[in-house]
C-alpha cells in the first residue's frame, strides 16, 4: 500500500536524522516526518564546540552538513506534523492531518516541547480543544473556531478550516506577513485561558475575549504521552531502556524527548541505537507481518 | 600535585574524545590516556556512512576531523596504557607503568577487547602472569621473563625489564622491525597455553616451549573487570545506567565497552553523557575534596 512503511521516524533533529540514515543503511523502508529546516534548535545554536568532528561551527553550518548527508543517502522529509500514533495489534497507525500511515515500528524523536500548555488546554482537550484542525474540521461546520498558530505553515490549516466554520479567528504566535483568506479575523493578542462549562465556550486573551466553540492549538510538537496514548513517561520524558525501547512493543524513542542532557551528540547517538533496535525488532518478528 | 586531575579518561576512540571535549568545555582538569593514532578501529574503517554530518568518508578522514577538533581545544593525549584503577575513598588511583595518578572521577572508554585470553592466562594472573612488565620488573630480578607484545610500543617495556631479568624472551604478535636489545631473544611463534603448578613455569607455543618464571601479556586493552576491580559487568560489557554511571561511585563508562551496537555515533554520544554526569558528580560532591 502507498502509505505503508517499515519504520516511521517522527522528528528531523539530530536524533531523527541519525535514526533515518541507519535504518536506510539497513535497507528498511522509512518515512520521516518533520520539517525541511530540520530543527529550529539546530538553526538557533550560535556556536557548537561539542559535536565531535566539527569544531567551532554554527548551527546553520551543522545543519548544512546534515542536509548534505541525508540528501546523499536519498532520505526524504515529509513536511507534516504527526498528530497521534496508535498501536494497533502488530502495527502502528499514524494520524497526519487528514492522512493515515501504517508502519511496523515507530521512532519518536520529537525533541522537547518548550511551549507550556495554556490554562484550560489540557482540561478541555477533546471537549473543544484539539491539536489538528484539518482532522476535526467537519465537526465545526457552521461553528466559531479559533486557531492558535505557532508557525507559518498553520495558515494553510486555517484557510482549510475556514471553508467549514461560520467564523474563524487566527491568533499568530509569530511575526510575519499572513497569507490568510480575507474573511479570517487575525487577533494579535496573547492567549491566557481556555474556559467553558462542559465544553469550551471562550478564549480569554491578555486584552480581549473571544466567544468560540473550538480552540486548536497548533504547536510545533505535542507531549509524547499525548502523541502516543499509553506511552510511559518519567516527568516530561519518555521512559526508555538502554536499547531505546519504550514500554510499547515496537515503539522506540531517541534524543531530547528521552531526557537530559539536551545535546546534539547524545541525540544522534540515541537515534542510531533506536534505529538498530528497530531493525532487529522487525527482523526478529517477521512472522507477524 | 603534578599527577592530580579532576577527571581521567581512559581511551581515545570516539567515546573518550567526546568525553574529553565536553569535560574540557566544563572547565575540568583532565588527563586522557590512549594513543596518538586515537583508535586502531577508527583507522581501519574503510568507509563510514553512518556518522551524522559526514557522508562517505574513510576512517582516516574521520580521524583527522577528530584530531583537528581536539587540537583546537588543546586536549592532549598521554600515550600510556592504564594498567589498573583502584577506588580509594573519594579518589581513584590509576597505575600507569611506573607512575601513579590521582583523580576524582574516571571515565572508562576502552573499547572492546577482541584478543581472547590465552589458556591459563586468567588462572595464573598474579601468580606469574601480569599485564604491566615495568610495574613488576623488580620482582623478576635474575629470573626468566617472557613478554608477549601486541604493539611496537611494548618493545620499550621489554628493553626496560631486560635490565632486571636473567633472560628475556620477546614474542611479537605483529610484524615489524624490532628495536630490541641484542640480548633479548625474539621468538616468532603463537602462544597456546601458560602452565605451571602453584606458579607459572612454562609457556607452550605452537611449535616450541619456553621455561619461564613470568609471562607478561601486553595487550592493547585488558577487560574492564580486570582494569577496575569491583566493577560489575554483564557478560563482557560494563553495566551502566542511562547516565553512564557504573556500580562504583565516580566511575563512568562509555562506548563499545558498555555494550552493543558497536558504532562510532553511539560511542560519541555516550562519551558526552558520561562527561556531563562526571562533571555534575564532582560539582555535587565538592565537599569531599
Ligand atoms: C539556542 C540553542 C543552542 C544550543 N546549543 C547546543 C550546543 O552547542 N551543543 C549541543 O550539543 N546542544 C545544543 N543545543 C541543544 C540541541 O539543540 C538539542 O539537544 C538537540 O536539537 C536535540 O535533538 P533532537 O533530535 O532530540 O530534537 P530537536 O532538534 O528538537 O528536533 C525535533 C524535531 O521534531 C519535530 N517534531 C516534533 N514533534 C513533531 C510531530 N508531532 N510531528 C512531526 N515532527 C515533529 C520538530 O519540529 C523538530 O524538527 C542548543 C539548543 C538551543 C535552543
Ligand atoms: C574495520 C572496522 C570498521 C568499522 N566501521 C564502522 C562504521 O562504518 N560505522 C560505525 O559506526 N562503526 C564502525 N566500526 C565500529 C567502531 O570502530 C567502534 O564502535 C568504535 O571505534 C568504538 O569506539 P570506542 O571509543 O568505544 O572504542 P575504540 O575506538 O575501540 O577506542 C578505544 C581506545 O582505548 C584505548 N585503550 C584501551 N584500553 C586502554 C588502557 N588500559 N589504557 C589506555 N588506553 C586504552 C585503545 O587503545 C583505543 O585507542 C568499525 C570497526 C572496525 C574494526
Amino acid at each position: 500500500m502507498e502509505n505503508e512503511y517499515d519504520i516511521a521516524i517522527v522528528g528531523t533533529g539530530p536524533a531523527g536524522l541519525s535514526a533515518a540514515i541507519n535504518a536506510k543503511i539497513r535497507n528498511k523502508s522509512i518515512i520521516v516526518f518533520g520539517n525541511k529546516d530540520l530543527s529550529s534548535k539546530l538553526i538557533k545554536a550560535p556556536k557548537i564546540n561539542n559535536y565531535l568532528g566539527f569544531y567551532g561551527i554554527t548551527g546553520k553550518q551543522l545543519k548544512e552538513s546534515f542536509e548534505a548527508h541525508i540528501s546523499n543517502m536519498k532520505v526524504n522529509i515529509t513536511e507534516e506534523r504527526v498528530n497521534a500514533i496508535y498501536s494497533v495489534g502488530n502495527y502502528f497507525v499514524l494520524m497526519v492531518n487528514n492522512k493515515c500511515y501504517e508502519v511496523k515500528v515507530v521512532i519518536i524523536a520529537t525533541g522537547m516541547e518548550y511551549t507550556k500548555p495554556i490554562k484550560g488546554e489540557e482540561e478541555f482537550l477533546g471537549r473543544g480543544v484539539g491539536y489538528c484542525a484539518t482532522c476535526d474540521a467537519q465537526l465545526y461546520k457552521d461553528k466559531v473556531v479559533t486557531i492558535i498558530g505557532y508557525t507559518k505553515k498553520d495558515e494553510e490549516e486555517a484557510n482549510y478550516v475556514n471553508e467549514f466554520a461560520s467564523k474563524l479567528y487566527y491568533i499568530p504566535m509569530y511575526h510575519s506577513d499572513y497569507n490568510l483568506k480575507s474573511e479570517i479575523e487575525i487577533v494579535k493578542d496573547k492567549p491566557i485561558e481556555i474556559s467553558g462549562q462542559d465544553k469550551v465556550n471562550k478564549l480569554i486573551l491578555k486584552s480581549s475575549e473571544i466567544l468560540t466553540d473550538g480552540v486548536f492549538v497548533l504547536k510545533e510538537s505535542v507531549s509524547p504521552a499525548q502523541l502516543v496514548p499509553g506511552l510511559i513517561t518519567e516527568g516530561e520524558h519518555i521512559k526508555v531502556n538502554r536499547d531505546m525501547s519504550t514500554n510499547i512493543k515496537g515503539c522506540f524513542a531517541a534524543g531530547d524527548c528521552t531526557g537530559t542532557p539536551y545535546q546534539f551528540m547524545k541525540a544522534a547517538g540515541e537515534g542510531l541505537v533506536a534505529a538498530l533496535s528497530a531493525v532487529s525488532y522487525i527482523d526478529s518478528n517477521s512472522e507477524l507481518y
